[in-house]
């Protein structure tokens, strides 16, 4: 059974709770974050200096190349790229696990991997992020600007370094709608498709 | 627990198949083109003539205005689409059923709706059409031909009468890949994500 799950997800949808809760059905390792001190280790640099190239890249780090041309010297947040995307092989390559974001569907498109895409509505992303970080009705248009330039960020990066295109269905197995049915509905639903899986 | 259950699909996923499938477990009613002789008792027109005019629309009619102007006298695809989308409201207010294609998602988006979309790979979708039809490997790319050209005008019939992107996830709250775990695996996924719906 394949035991790979890559969780792409719109921000505020509950896609990385999802994948945690995912990950404890199934009684498998769940990472996130976690990749980026990984990968430092991995390219031994010093993690502050790792999270401040990546948190670069979230601010639209002018883009000159593509990260797979070799004519170039790879700029910082490719190099952190591809230091973790050997993190996310060699995670995979260890066993069944839950990994969210870093594009870990196509850097693991080779691999027998169920891919998720979370989404839902825009008004119910907002209203959960301002519950979860206790935000005043008065926040809410700050944090719809939030989270519309979060998307827009997590698309870019998915396009740059896939050349795909981020949300589009057939680039995932399955794409499910977070707040219409709930978290659980989701997790039950990824787990009744993946018992069909080889 | 909601059961009008919508599908949209990819020419060659299987989506009606899947629906079919979905319905027979769920034991409640399955229309596809039944709709259309339904729709056609509706306002009276005789089937053949009705039928036509609906496969016009499929030869990319010309398109003028948008169906619910009032300016114009509305085309016969347009009047067809509007008994439709009254059948399909009826059958919705009679009780659960499955319902494929005819823009039904949009037609019922004040109703409590589970909106499936199916897709699969292109090649597979090819494939599964040559096995169907017992066409030889020969009628390959005949066929490659028709699975995009079907595609395109289920495109163009849901951005003309909903306004929306077809395939596009945020329009459906299960999207799945048919190929990847079988058919089972999407009646036993969205049945899963249904039984937490109120």
């Amino acid at each position: 059974m394949t035991k790979i799950i890559t969780i792409s997800r719109e921000f505020g949808s509950g896609g990385r709770q999802i994948g945690c809760q995912l990950a404890e059905r199934l009684g498998i390792p769940f990472y996130d974050k976690e990749l980026i001190k990984m990968a430092a280790e991995d390219i031994e640099i010093e993690e502050h200096i790792f999270e401040m190239y990546d948190n670069a890249f979230m601010e639209k780090e002018e883009v000159k190349y593509t990260p797979f041309s070799h004519t170039y010297e790879a700029s910082m947040s490719d190099q952190i790229f591809i230091a973790q995307s050997r993190v996310i092989r060699r995670l995979a390559h260890h066993g069944p696990c839950v990994i969210v974001g870093r594009c870990a569907d196509m850097v693991l498109k080779d691999e027998q991997c169920l891919n998720l895409f979370f989404y839902a509505n825009f008004k119910k992303r907002v209203q959960r992020i301002c519950k979860l970080e206790g935000l005043p009705e008065s926040e809410a248009k700050l944090t719809e600007k939030r989270v519309r330039e979060i998307d827009q960020k997590r698309r870019d990066y998915y396009q740059y370094y896939t050349g795909n295109e981020w949300g589009k269905p057939q680039n995932y197995h399955l794409c499910l709608d977070s707040h219409k049915a709930g978290m659980e509905a989701c997790v039950d639903a990824a787990v009744a498709y993946m018992a069909h899986l080889g």
